[in-house]
Order: C-alpha cells, then sequence, then structure tokens
C-alpha cells in the first residue's frame, strides 16, 4: 500500500475510506499528521504554499456532518497547481509580482471539496505553466521525488511530486502541451489530460485559453477516475465549458484493442536508448495482453505539435496575461520572458494562417481513427538530468514534448500511465512512461485501457447515473428472431448482443401461428396460462433502449412485447401473442422450442419429398 | 409567374420543371435562350464572365440521358459568384490579376451540377468578397436590378441581380458577414446563409476562411430549401466540412412561434425612417399571424459585430491572399487595400484576445435561445443610393451590415426575407427584408418560417430520406395513460403529443385488473377477442421511435404492446394484455373505455362514503 514517506497514512482513496469507516482515522487526524509533515522542510520544493493547520482543519470540520459513505472523495487530501484558485490563498502562477488572493476556489476545486475532498496546498509549477521541466520557477526548481539529480518533469511540477512523495492522494495540474503528462511520466505516476471544457478552467490563470485543460495525477487509474467523476461538470458562465460525452466504449481488456504505433522513422528518443528500449518493451507487453499494434503515419500530429512551438500560439500565452507582461517584463523567469516574449514576432494574419494549418492538420490526423482504438505513445521521449536542463533549458525542455504538444490542439483525449522502469542505458532503474490518445470525450475509455494495462481491478466507486453506457433492455426471443432464423438480423442490426440461451419459467404454451401471406417467415405465438404450462426455449438478446423502440414499432399481430418469466425465475421483456389468434393454431409446446418444432417439421418434409420422389 | 425580362422563360424550378415535362422546352433550348440573352449588354454588370453557349450547351447536353422527373433541378440556370471555381472558367473574386483557370468546379457547383442545374455565368462582386454595397470591383460597380442608382448590395451582388432580372433561376454566393443577405435584401429575394460548413467552401477563394459560408439565393422558400437540399454534402479532404444535422423542428406556421426581437434602443436604422417603419410593419404582420414577440438584448450579438470589422479578424482576410498581396498591392481596389491592409496593425496576440473574447461573447448570446424560437431583425438597417456609396465607401457599407455580421461568428444560420416594399420616407417604393436567425443546423427550420412568411405551399420537392424529421410510432393506450391519468406523463415525457381520441374496432373486450400493490395505479387489461367484442375509447399518441423503447421496457407483466385495431380500420401500437390475467378480473367492457369505469366507481364509493357518514 501506497503510504506517506513520513508515517503510517494511507494515500489511496479506498484506503482511506477504509480507515474512516472503520474509525481508525479522522479527517482532523489527516489534517494534523499532513500539518505537521508541511510544516517542516520543504527539500523538493514542492509547494508554493501549503495550507495552515487551520485552513485545511475549516475542510475538515466541514465533513463532521456527513457520513464518510455518503461522500465519494471523504477526507482525501489532494494538492493543487498554484494556477487553479483556491479560496482565501494566493495563486501566484510561479510568478510573486502577479499574485493575487481569490475569493472563492475554482469550480473545479469546489467540486472536489464538495465531494469530500481537503486541499492541502499549491503546488510550485514552471511559471505560467510554460515549460515541461520543473525548472523554471523562482520558488525554487521542483526536485523529482525519485532522484533530485533527475528532472521533475513540468509544469505541473510540484503537483506530480506531491503524488509522488504521499503528501496528497491526488493532485491537480493543467496540461496545454504536456504539463499534466510528462511530470506523470518522470513519478511513475497516472495523469490524466481528459477532454478539453470536461473540467472547468474556470478560476484557473490561462496559459493558452483555447487549449488549457486542468488535469489529475493519481497513483491509479481507479483513483483518477473517481477523481475525475466528482471534479467534471459544467459550469455556469464558462465559455469554454463541454458537458463530457460518455462514449459508451469500455477499456476494461487490451485483448483485440487495436493501438496506433508510430512509424520507426516517426519514433524519436533523441539518442536516448533507455527509453528506446523501455517502448519496444511496452509494446510487446500490450502485444502479449492480446491487443493489436497498427504502424500508423502521426506526421500530421507531429506537424501539428510543432505549430504549437513554432509557431503564433505562443501569442496565445502572451494574450493571457499581456497587461502584466508589459508592465513588469522584468517579473518573469528569464526563461519565460524570452519564449513568451518571442510572440511579438507573429502577426495576427500569421495566427489565421496557423488556424487554417491546424484545421488541415486535425482533418488530416482524423484519418487514423477509423483504423485504431487509441494510439500508444512514449509520454516523453527521454528524460534528462537537472544539470542538463539547466545548460540548455529550451531545448532539453521541447524534447519532452514530441509526443505530448498536439493533443490539447488536436483536442483529444489522453492518459499517461507508467510503464515500469527503464532496464538499460543511462536511465535504467529510471521510470518510464507510455501515454494512451483518443478522441475527445475518451477519457473513460482510457483509463479502462490503464486499468488493464496496470492490472488493476474494475472500479468500484459509486459512479454518477449520467455516467453510465448506454441504456439497454434484455429481450427475450422465441421463434423467427433466435440465432440462424430469418429475423435475427432485426436484432443484430439494433447493435443487440445474446446475452442468454435459456427457457421460460413453466408457464408458457406455443403454438404455431398460420402464415398471414406466404413469402412472410413462420412464426410462433408463446402464451402464458395458468395451469398446464411448459419451460419454452428462448434467447435473451441485449439491446440499447433507444433501439427498442423501432424494433416493438415493426412486430405485427397478433405478436406483442411484454414481460416473460424466465427459468431463473428473472424477467424480460418478450414476445406475447394476443390468445385470439390462437383459435386454429397447433400447440406445438411438446417440442420444447421453435427451433426444435421446425426442424421435425423440415425432416418430415423431407421424408414426403422422398416418398414422392 | 417570374419571367425572365426578354422572354417568356419562366424562372421557378417548378416552372421549369413543368416545361421540361410537358416538352414545351428542352435544356438546349433554354440554353439558346440565355446564350442569346448574356451575348448582349451587360448594363447592371451582373458577369465577371458569363459562359459561352457551347459551354453551357455540353452541361445541357449530360441531361440528354436523363428523364427530367428523375433530377431534382433538371435543367434549371443557375449563376455563380465569381469567387466560387466553374471547371474551365477563370476565378478572379473580383480582381483580374489574382484569376487562375481551375480544372474542376467546386464541389458544391458539382453536386448542383449532378441535380441537373445548368451554369449561365461567374458573376460580379466585391473584390475579395469583401464589402456589402456591389460597388468595390474593377468589372464596375454592380447595378440594382430594381434602382440603378441604389446600392446592389454585396458582396455577392451580380449573383443576386441575376436572379432579381431572372437571368438565373437561382444562384450561389458566398457570406462572411452578411454578403448573402444584403443583396437579397435590396432585391427582394430569399437569401439563404446556411450553416456553416455544411455547404462546402472547398474551391472557394476564402475572404475569412474560418467564417466563410456557401449562400443562395432564390425568388422563393421553397426554391431555395431544394438549392439547398441538392447542394449540400461532406466533401472529403474539406477541413471546415460539417455534416447538416437536421433539427427535427419544423417552421410551417409562424402561429405560437417566439420571436426574438432587438429592444427598442438596440434598433438601428441610422435615421433611415423608411426602413424603421417598414421593420414596424413586418412585426406587426408577425404578430397578426400568431407570432409572440419577445423583445431581447442583443448588445452580446452587437458587440461580436464590432470584433468583426473593428478588431483582427480582418487579419483573416489578409492571411488568406497573403502572397498575393505583398506582392501585387497595387492590383487590388483602393477600398479593398484600404481595408485589408489595415490587417498590419494586429498582432497574434490580439487574434488569440479576440477569440477568447468571442467565446465569452458566444457563451452570452447563447443565452437568448432558451427564450425564443428564431431572431427576426431588419436585413440590413438602411439602404443608400450609389453617390452616397461613392461619397463614402467604407461608412455607408459598415451601416449595412450591423444585423448581419455577427451570424458568422456566433455560428448561427440566417435567412433573409423579402419584407415588401417601404412605404414611407424617402426610400418608399424600395424593397425591405426581413432575417430569421436561428443556430446551427436550423436553417429547414427558417425556411419553413419563410414558407409560412411569404404564404407559400409546403414544398413538394422530393425531399432525402435523411432529412425527415425524427422517426415516431403511434401508440393507442387505454387506461392509466390516458390525459390527465397517473401515468400520462410517461407519453408526455418522452415528448409525445396527443394525435388522437378515438376507439378501437369493435372486436376488444376491457378488464379491471387486480392492483399488485396498492401504491399501484389502477390498470385495465384490453384483450382482442373473436367474438362478442366491442368498441373501447383509447387515445392515440405519436411519440419519436428512439423514446418509445424505454417506455415499453417499463411496462409490468401482464401488460404488453401490441397492434391495436383502431374504429377507422387502421391500426396503432397499443396496450394488450396477456389473457392469463384475466382470470379473476371484472369485465368493464361495458363502460365503453375506462375513464367511465373509473368516474362510475368513484360515484359509487362517495355514495358509500354518504351512505356511511
Amino acid at each position: 500500500m501506497r503510504m506517506n514517506q513520513h508515517d503510517d497514512l494511507p494515500m489511496t482513496i479506498d484506503a482511506l475510506r477504509a480507515r474512516y469507516l472503520d474509525g481508525s482515522l479522522t479527517p482532523a487526524q489527516l489534517v494534523e499528521r499532513i500539518a505537521a509533515r508541511t510544516a517542516g522542510d520543504d527539500p523538493h520544493r514542492v509547494w508554493i504554499r501549503a495550507l495552515t493547520r487551520d485552513e485545511m482543519m475549516r475542510y475538515a470540520d466541514a465533513l463532521a456532518q456527513h457520513d464518510p459513505a455518503t461522500l465519494p472523495l471523504y477526507g482525501v487530501p489532494f494538492a493543487i497547481k498554484d494556477n487553479i484558485d483556491v479560496a482565501g490563498v494566493p495563486t501566484t502562477a510561479g510568478c510573486p509580482a502577479y499574485a493575487y488572493t481569490p475569493e472563492r476556489s475554482a469550480p473545479v476545486v469546489e467540486r472536489l471539496i464538495a465531494a469530500g475532498a481537503i486541499p492541502v496546498g499549491k503546488t510550485n509549477l514552471d511559471q505560467f505553466a510554460t515549460g515541461l521541466s520543473g525548472q523554471r520557477s523562482p520558488y525554487g526548481a521542483c526536485r523529482n521525488a525519485l532522484d533530485p539529480e533527475y528532472a521533475s518533469g513540468g509544469s505541473s511540477s510540484g503537483s506530480a511530486v506531491a503524488v509522488a512523495l504521499g503528501l496528497a492522494a491526488f493532485s491537480l495540474g493543467t496540461d496545454t502541451a504536456g504539463s499534466g503528462r510528462v511530470p506523470a511520466a518522470f513519478h511513475g505516476l497516472v495523469g490524466l489530460k481528459p477532454t478539453k471544457g470536461v473540467l472547468s478552467t474556470m478560476g484557473v490563470v490561462p496559459a493558452c485559453r483555447s487549449l488549457d485543460c486542468v488535469s489529475i495525477f493519481a497513483p491509479s487509474a481507479n483513483d483518477a477516475q473517481r477523481v475525475f467523476e466528482c471534479a467534471r461538470g459544467v459550469t455556469e458562465g464558462d465559455p469554454y465549458a463541454r458537458a463530457w460525452q460518455p462514449g459508451g466504449r469500455e477499456g476494461g481488456s487490451l485483448a483485440g484493442v487495436r493501438f496506433g504505433v508510430p512509424r520507426a522513422a516517426q519514433l524519436n528518443f533523441y539518442g536516448d536508448a533507455s527509453y528506446a528500449a523501455a517502448f519496444d518493451a511496452a509494446l510487446a507487453k500490450l502485444r502479449a495482453a492480446g491487443a493489436e499494434l497498427v504502424e500508423i503515419d502521426i506526421e500530421p500530429f507531429l506537424a501539428t505539435a510543432r505549430l504549437l512551438y513554432e509557431g503564433p500560439f505562443v501569442a496565445e500565452r502572451l494574450a493571457a496575461i499581456r497587461p502584466f507582461f508589459e508592465a513588469q517584463p522584468e517579473a518573469l523567469h528569464a526563461v519565460t520572458r524570452e519564449i513568451i516574449g518571442g510572440a511579438a514576432r507573429w502577426s495576427a494574419a500569421d495566427a489565421f494562417a496557423a488556424f487554417d494549418r491546424l484545421a488541415a492538420l486535425r482533418m488530416e490526423s482524423e484519418r487514423v481513427w477509423p483504423h485504431v482504438d487509441a494510439l500508444v505513445t512514449p509520454t516523453s521521449p527521454t528524460t534528462s538530468t537537472v544539470a542538463e536542463l539547466e545548460a540548455d533549458p529550451i531545448g532539453v525542455n521541447a524534447r519532452f514534448g514530441y509526443y505530448t504538444n498536439f493533443v490539447n490542439l488536436l483536442d483529444l483525449s489522453a492518459l499517461a500511465v507508467p510503464a515500469g522502469e527503464c532496464t538499460t542505458g543511462r536511465h535504467a532503474g529510471k521510470p518510464f512512461g507510455i501515454t494512451f490518445v483518443a478522441r475527445a470525450h475518451d477519457d473513460a475509455y482510457l483509463l479502462g485501457l490503464a486499468r488493464a494495462w496496470l492490472g488493476e481491478h474494475g472500479c468500484p466507486a459509486p459512479r454518477d447515473a449520467k455516467d453510465d453506457p448506454a441504456p439497454t433492455v434484455r429481450v427475450a426471443v422465441v421463434g423467427a428472431h433466435l440465432s440462424g432464423e430469418p429475423l435475427n438480423g432485426q436484432l443484430t442490426g439494433r447493435g443487440a448482443r445474446l446475452v442468454e440461451s435459456t427457457t421460460t419459467a413453466n408457464a408458457y404454451r406455443l403454438y404455431a401461428l398460420p402464415q398471414a401471406r406466404p413469402q412472410d417467415p413462420a412464426k410462433p405465438g408463446l402464451v402464458r396460462v395458468n395451469e398446464g404450462g411448459t419451460a419454452i426455449e428462448v434467447e435473451v438478446w441485449e439491446m440499447p433502449t433507444a433501439a427498442f423502440g423501432s424494433f416493438v414499432a415493426a412486430i405485427p399481430a397478433p405478436l406483442g412485447i411484454g414481460t416473460l418469466e424466465l427459468a431463473s425465475g428473472s424477467t424480460a421483456l418478450g414476445f406475447l401473442c394476443e390468445s385470439a389468434a390462437l383459435a386454429n393454431a397447433p400447440d406445438i409446446s411438446a417440442y420444447g422450442g421453435w427451433r426444435a418444432y421446425r426442424a421435425a417439421q423440415s425432416q418430415s418434409q423431407t421424408q414426403t419429398e422422398r416418398i414422392g420422389a
């Protein structure tokens, strides 16, 4: 079990929940322990501002009126990147001169607090969320939790380190070009870059407003999913808000999943043999799990990535903080100032040309989706030491974004997941991570893939009703709709799938109906009787409820749909027949089902034909 | 009937069709007549390049293999704005130095030709589709067809004039900020600015690529609708393509339609008493037709409009032709050069700030839609003489866009429709037009409103199956689902509406079912019988098929859904009851229906209570 390094606090949602439910921990006790820890040294430079004991205790106290079982994140401590507002605590975006103290928390933080979570601190970041290194902070370069000589990854560096050190059970970052994924990879964490707009960016200092996402760091896909479920929602007044549209795809297994993998020539590790070998090993593991690897041309994705940092999109960063930037350029970190200052060379016409190019690249990139279920890439092509980053802060940083920069521009969802450690080369022993990428709103699918990849069990957390997969109905069929029979296509054509072959309860009789027209398929009629009933063969199919209406509407008299009792005692929707239609219909119940009756009929017909011949 | 001014050619789709079907006209004859006309003078400066007789004849010849009845636009002549490609004919965009000769027609033109239409010429326009005046063309200012001293409107000036003069049955324009609507208003035509992306802009010289729409001019809403149906479709390789999503709303009547009307203080006619009075008259006519006028705050719309011309969006026009503009600025019309050249002062950061502002304005503007079905505004707030335009080409032009500029930025659909003539003031006798505006994909709804407004009959043209309104089923209810009964909400909650109160055929018996649980509503059971049946009261409801499945799935045993025969002999889906459940149920058929039975029951209960008291 993941524990806080300094005491026995468990740092997963389930473990905390178990402790709260068995009474061995209270939110107040949790706060005392976390406060003791955050009041001490911060050698990793995790915090720009840890919450005080009293600040945290107010959130803990508010939980007193709740039953631990009723709040999905009851008493779960979380860290917040310091470009996201927490009420009453300064937001700096990594720039002291920019700081302001918000009166209310960002809606995404409010949602998590409402679900029971307790904010514990504001985390260090690459200033104005510009960077993937974790180095660009006047509050001190954020140190990698696993090896302080290595890059922590950014820009959400402190949020990843807080979870890696067990100072929080999960954390919020932001992700515009990879800031929620690269630090996850460098710490063996799960990093969810959700569908744009699904987690509100209100109360977040913008980087590129049209691309920014709030991201989630967690030790497991299960925990990331629970946080995602609690955090999302459309906030009134948020121009970039989008309602999450669950796709209905499930990602619970890797078997048969078609992963798009970049062509060999497009795989780029910047010469890092450790990472190249680790990615090969990850692909082998996917293949062994039954996944299909499909080599694809990711050039449109890579061209999009280049557009982000080599084109006018950097001006969106300037637009976000322009009055501040123009008034106090000296207040910025030197590297950040150089990058954002570069926006000045781009004209509005350049920006429009870039959008036009992006529209074309988006269209080209979308051609892969019919062929694959998701992409899999390294999260970062390589890692680096702090010394290397200090020697070339922009060049080394840029490498980290090779596989992440295109995601937000193309409106995709992405999930960084741990993939073990490097086993060879100079980075042997360092964590390696891969990222699953899919289209917008496929977040839950990616989390399912990650659970399968990480070997986690299914998610036992309570789910929102609205997030359930598309509702289905169970339909019991008894005649021409059975598998292989002439009308079976009315089921399969509506996306129905066979879930059970069974019989009815001992309460029915089956009749062979007269055919209305010779070209119609022969059909039986099933009728419930109070006495003398028997069990009749049925198949139970599961069909999307939305498709069921047209199915029912197509059923001709004297048949209809009602409720059938099955052998198990359970019920299903199923075919009934008006009893008035049975006056001259032969009772064929003795056959036990329609197929047995038809087989006997066909045999006797064959015999008749033989005799005739 | 609208006729070509110079001969007896009818210029509506129906009239042409009738002539082709009765054999009194052939496409070749049509081409000869049009060629004779277009070979002559062009005092209105309609054409930049009329097609030659031989060019047109090739399209006419290709129709020989088709039955006139099978092609929806068989032999219908149409004009094309000269920023849209027609194979083998130069595209100039109103700038001779920019001209190129495309090998293939724009996909939208190809679709119309495939539907049987015959291109007759490339029409004059405000250069690079920049303007709303019709004056800014080196091919000569385009003259208003009704009064050459008046503005023709632009930028799609020639396309409107061609239809107004009866030189074509319809025409294509483009519309980025009103170019497909203002010229329609100045000529008493219908001008459809469809949902962005639904008509392909491939093969169109871009103005603002992310905002450009191909538009349709026609003499009637019916004809505009038919052209729209033939012209739309997603073209492979078009980054801006969107599939049209029919909304299912019908606009066949004005009664009960809630029109949003700008607040009095936001109505702006630039002092034009003729137009102000004409708009008042139009509103009175809408009110008389049963429409509800809802005053709304259109400030977010107006602020969006200002963003278009007072902000960096002009740089999108520069981006579209930048290499040409920078190489040969002297090749541009002086006014166009001044406008597009103004883009240089906007930076990329300005552009991003404008997008962010636009996102906020879009969100604000969307607050009106729950309250209104459509907006109605003047199409243009005023008109002007050519002399006035020449005196102040940018200022007067800008006025025309007051009610049109916001539409494309906000991703709305709009339809300019004639609204009679001005009756007072200096523009008395000049046409006046109003525009209906709704959300994206509401094009067919707006066309329906226009048909009602113009007093046209329904559209008899063959419709695409995919454009039909959402399919529905007819469900006959007999008990607790009847209007006013406890389960009626299961119908209304699924969008069902009552279409008929009737009875079944004389073939049913009705039973009062025992209540399974006391809290359940009382219910009857309806059973078809071979003898002794009677007519039972039913209500027939129409329900979206997609919602019907969940309705059926919620019906408990012993009830089900089958086919009911109604008194009229027609059938509907309806409630059936398993006969096994009727063993101890009282036969209540003598009451004629569930409500009569329940009323009698409640009366007898009241009596019992009285006696008891």
